[in-house]
């Protein structure tokens, strides 16, 4: 089991990657285990863009301030949602991005999830820039890349967040 | 790699549970997995309800069309989220759902994400039920037990949802 846990505390947000290339292949495999998320009555409300192109990483870059990472990674996966699909689209697609920062993490590859949703000016220039339909929001952009910064592994847990029977109740 | 998608893809809903206990420890690990999540500006917006009580998970069983795997799991771990700490609190929280049950496939039990936010009577059920303060809402349920049904691993993946570059592209 141990092995399960340090797989998932293994996963931190890397935001300098090298200058190294991220295959197609494993940019499908990021897909794949992205799309092995659950989602409410099996709707998958999820689309996803994969952004590769020099001058649209730059653009992607420029919309936001904590964006800046998308012009050095060399590709970025940009997760959408259909309200129009589902109730549920923003709890689908994180746990689609959680899946997919988590097979990322596996693969040795560094990624960070950077918001975009609800920001409406954000995700005015993300929907321009990548010609995206108005019935798909934009939850977020994942720059990927090859780490070039080291993080230990690691959890946030505290037990004053842990509630027993009653919210009341501590152990 | 293949062992980090395949863990991904072994993540299934699984609703059947055995008259078999998890233990604290066990549940400790589901939460340390949980708390591992990323969260906006770190701000961890979330809070856990463990809950074992029959009364209680009996009730928890009747509270939602299809919530009714609380009165067979030992143990239903609640996921709460915060507002007030933070815009994107869904997001954080799912993604700390998804971790937990990522976890739960990982220690070869067996978990359920019951979404109730945002259905306002299940909730309001929910939060007189467990006594939970009114800052925060409640995202979902999640039964674990050890699994009584079987279901191979998959991922649900669907070319047509990948788009290149823009979104009116595909390969």
């Amino acid at each position: 089991m141990s092995e399960t846990l340090d797989w998932i505390l293994k996963r931190r947000s890397i935001r300098v990657y090298a200058d190294a290339p991220v295959t197609d292949e494993q940019v499908e495999t990021l897909l794949r285990a992205a799309m092995a998320a659950p989602s409410a009555n099996d709707v998958r409300p999820w689309a996803f863009v994969v952004v590769r192109d020099a001058e649209r990483r730059e653009a992607l870059a420029k919309i936001h301030q904590w964006s800046h990472m998308c012009a050095k990674a060399p590709v970025v996966i940009v997760v959408l949602g259909n309200p129009e699909a589902s109730l549920h689209w923003v709890e689908d697609c994180s746990a689609a991005t959680e899946n997919l920062l988590l097979a990322a993490a596996g693969l040795n590859l560094g990624a960070v999830w950077v918001a975009i949703y609800p920001h409406a000016d954000c995700e005015a220039g993300v929907r321009q820039l990548l010609e995206i339909p108005e019935r798909f929001r934009v939850l977020c952009l994942v720059p990927v890349g090859q780490p070039a910064e080291t993080k230990s592994p690691r959890t946030r847990y505290e037990a004053s967040k842990v509630h027993v029977e009653t919210f009341g109740n501590r152990d």
